[in-house]
């Protein structure tokens, strides 16, 4: 192309696909509408995920984009995470009220300052919606669960990869520490296995969530430590810092302390996950394979059904 | 049943999908989990309106659930439905900033003082997002556009069909006057159809908004004067008041003008949708034909490829 490029690759990435109508801007940094192609695609992944993955007896829940603000105050994400939440707020007053947001709405102020916070807060991981949803004494065979929904995390980026809000397939499992590290193991190397059958270069590498600040440092120590979370990683728009497109996390009994979900034996559960960042998985094929779905290779094709 | 049941309609057929796993209790009024055989519906249902009632060419884009907060501010959703209003507001601040907050936090004081308002709002109908991105003139043909999203409404109930967060899939219309109309009005006819040949006793009435306090008289009086809005509406929890499963809406030029969306000749576009919602949806069949699939009449289940 002879036009100037941006010299950003992340920047020149999302140009790509804004062109090819995959992504679509919003004006908002990491919040896009997506296209027919794009959505295609996650669906697809989404079936082959369903049709080869989905452990036997896994009971499917699927939560809208809201978690109960009293679940969120019982998981810490406020003290690790305070950067990434999403409150939502909503206006209750009368009509005297109003009309003095509206005043301010009017002349530019601070009209947020009427809202009051809703009983919901956004989602931010996948799995958080389902714990609370769990309380009580497991059976001996513990439980796994399949979930979908579309979590936030507040980040505004240029990176098309990092968006605001994006969807996570999950299979979580809940019960004895070992159930939960079988479910972590098998998924570490059946998600791989999944990724790299559609010609993806996956690796996977020990990795730490973004806990906030300086005194997040040695939670993100202990959890590297402890290898509590794994990622498996693409390169998409470098090859340097490649983009994580799913992770494993085992919680040891930290949901079930939090939510009362037990083992026969009256102990906390354990609970392990693997997510599936779909958005991202689409994004690293669109990457790899080419913008053009047409010009995928076919054996991709086929195993995603895309005709 | 021998154990005494709720008095209250909504709460009884409430009690009944949560028995049935097909709704997943939060502890927030109106926001649900949805179980498998509940999405289930929800997916087959949208194939079908895909299958059978996708326009030709119609663009697909699917937006998550949300909007551009300066978007928000040009279409008067905050004089009009402040009380249904769902603001993201985020934490910006530095560690002595979060220190405090986590105070406030621990001593129970309301820490959302310490967030600001975030890029973006909650969705609060499927079309708005995709509006923006239109500004420009059409060509002859208009354009017509196949939408999902979930939206967000903060109305706290007991009943089912209402819910906080819920998917609306929409086919838009934008282009002249008679364009915008030919496709309410045909959309009207052919959503009336389709709903009626899943089993559900469908009625089509001239509907409003619920446009805020005693100045939304008039707005509301206006709409349903000029025939704005048509619901298609099914008797679910109540025969004297059916709930609004889908509905049309004709915009005349608003949304033209709000975001510079232009005919050929330079004038504001028009537009019309219809919106199904598909939570609704999916309760309305629920309730017709029974909480067990697999006891669901041949020809539904047919209709709906649910096997």
């Amino acid at each position: 192309m002879c036009e100037s490029l941006p010299a950003d690759p992340y920047l020149a990435f999302l140009d790509e696909l804004v062109t090819a109508r995959l992504l679509i801007p919003s004006g908002v940094r990491g919040v896009y509408g997506r296209g027919g192609d794009f959505e295609h695609v996650v669906e697809q992944f989404e079936r082959l995920v369903t049709r080869e993955g989905r452990p036997e007896k896994a009971e499917v829940m699927r939560f809208p984009p809201l978690l109960n603000r009293a679940h969120y105050a019982k998981i810490n994400h406020i003290h690790n995470f305070p950067d990434l939440m999403g409150s939502v707020d909503t206006f209750t007053g009368n009509e005297a009220d109003h009309r003095a947001m509206i005043d301010t709405f009017q002349t530019g102020g601070d009209w947020t300052r009427s809202l009051v916070p809703a009983e919901t807060m956004l989602v931010p991981a996948a799995c958080y919606p389902m714990f609370p949803t769990a309380t009580g004494t497991l059976g001996e065979a513990g439980r796994t669960v399949d979930l979908r929904t579309f979590v936030f995390r507040h980040e505004p980026s240029d990176d098309p990869a990092r968006m605001q809000i994006f969807r996570q397939r999950e299979y979580v499992r809940l019960g004895t520490a070992d159930q939960a590290l079988d479910h972590r193991d098998a998924w570490l190397r059946r998600g791989k296995a999944l990724l790299e059958s559609l010609g993806l270069p996956v690796e996977a590498v020990v990795a730490n969530d973004p806990f906030f600040g300086r005194g997040g440092r040695l939670a993100k120590a202990t959890q590297r430590e402890q290898t509590l979370k794994y990622e498996l990683v693409v390169p998409i728009c470098s090859t340097e810092k490649p983009t994580a497109v799913s992770s494993t996390n085992y919680h040891l009994d930290y949901f079930g302390k939090a939510f009362d979900i037990l083992l026969p034996d009256g102990s906390p559960a354990h609970s392990a996950c693997i997510g599936f960042g779909l958005e991202r998985i689409a994004l690293a094929l669109f990457k790899h394979h080419g913008l053009s779905l047409e010009r995928w290779p076919r054996e991709i094709r086929e195993r995603l059904e895309l005709d």
